[in-house]
């Protein structure tokens, strides 16, 4: 039987999956976490299954490495193309970015009719046209890759002069197909959250996986009789593949402020 | 001393550097060329120095290894980067592309007054700026990172709707400093140029960095006494480190529908 894991280890392609670890810091504030940020590599969204596969545990081990006993994939494209690899190549529970979001669109939704935006790999990847169906053949699913979200959240533009032409190109096909609950497919997106409920107007719920995946995260823990271990409170460390000096200006507008200690690694 | 190249290696981070494999192969249709699109680990343009000095001497020993007996580094950011490093490692001539952008901004501007755009990193190197008041003290040299051209044009978007919001939101100091000169510093822009001349019109001269390469290029073969050696004509080949399918849909378009050959490798 599996021991309550003491230290949780987060992974993402680059910043997107602090959006994640700010929900987990929150919901958890007692918890111990490492995140890892693979910024030599990001974007994961345009490259293939095998690569996602082969750094993604790359990123698994190092945290292992590190003591993590639990490890929360916060990033959407990787948990698409990866989480059943990395379940199969691994001792310790893996959880997912994609099926917290999946399960509050289905308590969302009145008409079931649901749309879905994210990368190109992971709209490809078909994940979340099949787990929503699995769990309801009735609904309908749309899905719409934006590939351009990223890199506007990377470079932290928020202006609506910019954003709202950028939406007109993808999202006009939401409208269009009436659908009342959109999952936000990318844990970059939170970030543009405000602007795309002003856009999309409130006839559309906007599912965040960042707060689900955290509250999955809480229930998986609460399943532990045993108390949770007490661990000297570190500030936050958050490794990266490459550039600090650029993750800790965004690390800080994400994480409101929060004190963060960065370190440069080589997985 | 030297002997004339017979093949001729290209690299870039990923599908930029097509638009200076473009005009090599229309000024010099009967040299033999390899392509080295780095996809898995592009883009270049947010990774520091170091990394990207590392991943451009794999790359440089990749195509050394498939017979490249000269070096194109079709990448602004490799260049501003990694091109003292890759000269000094390598025993054959590795070119660049900003001397050849910066010669023609040179010829052609009349005010003295000459802007740059380019990526983060390449901005940041000031490469350019240097190299400018290198050769002219006088000079004037307003530069500017435009970090979402890269994922406008990977992405395809050339809707003037989207376009002009973010060229309004990068591109306003240009008219303000008045330049009359405009360098395009990623081997990316040159597929925007119609619409940022649109954007700018007429008052403000785009160099365009891949054809001065392909140039300088010429020159540097045409420096040889010994004839260009018969080579069986072969049909391009680019290597990509990763998504053969996404490639091949971009470099249809920038190529013109020319044949290619695609082959994923590692380096």
């Amino acid at each position: 039987m599996l021991s309550r894991p003491r230290k949780i280890g987060v992974f993402d392609s680059g910043v997107g999956g602090l959006t994640v670890y700010k929900e987990l810091l929150e919901l958890l504030p007692d918890e111990s976490f490492l995140y890892l940020g693979d910024t030599a590599r990001v974007p994961y969204g345009i490259r293939s299954p095998e690569t996602i596969c082969k750094y993604s545990l790359q990123n698994c081990l190092f945290l292992l490495e590190k003591g993590a006993e639990l490890i929360v994939v916060a990033c959407n494209t990787a948990t698409a193309s990866a989480l059943p690899y990395l379940q199969s190549e691994l001792k310790v529970p893996v959880l997912g970015v994609i099926e917290p979001g999946v399960r509050t669109a289905l308590a969302t939704t009145r008409s079931k009719r649901v749309g879905v935006i994210a990368t190109e790999t992971t709209i490809r990847s078909g994940v979340y046209a099949e787990a929503l169906k699995a769990r309801d053949a009735n609904l309908v699913c749309v899905s719409q890759a934006t590939s351009l979200f990223v890199p506007l959240v990377e470079e932290g533009v928020m202006s609506e002069a910019i954003l709202f032409p950028i939406f007109d190109h993808y999202l006009k096909i939401f409208a269009r197909e009436n659908v009342d609950t959109l999952i936000l497919g990318c844990t970059h997106y939170p970030i543009l959250k405000p602007h795309l409920q002003c856009y999309l107007g409130d006839g559309i719920a906007l599912v965040d996986s960042a707060r689900a995946t955290a509250e999955t995260v809480k229930d998986y823990l609460a399943g532990f009789s045993e108390k949770k271990p007490i661990l000297v409170k570190e500030t936050p460390l958050l490794f990266v593949t490459d550039a600090p000096e650029r993750i800790s200006r965004i690390a800080e507008k994400i994480l409101g402020g929060r004190r963060l200690r960065i370190e440069k690694i080589e997985v």
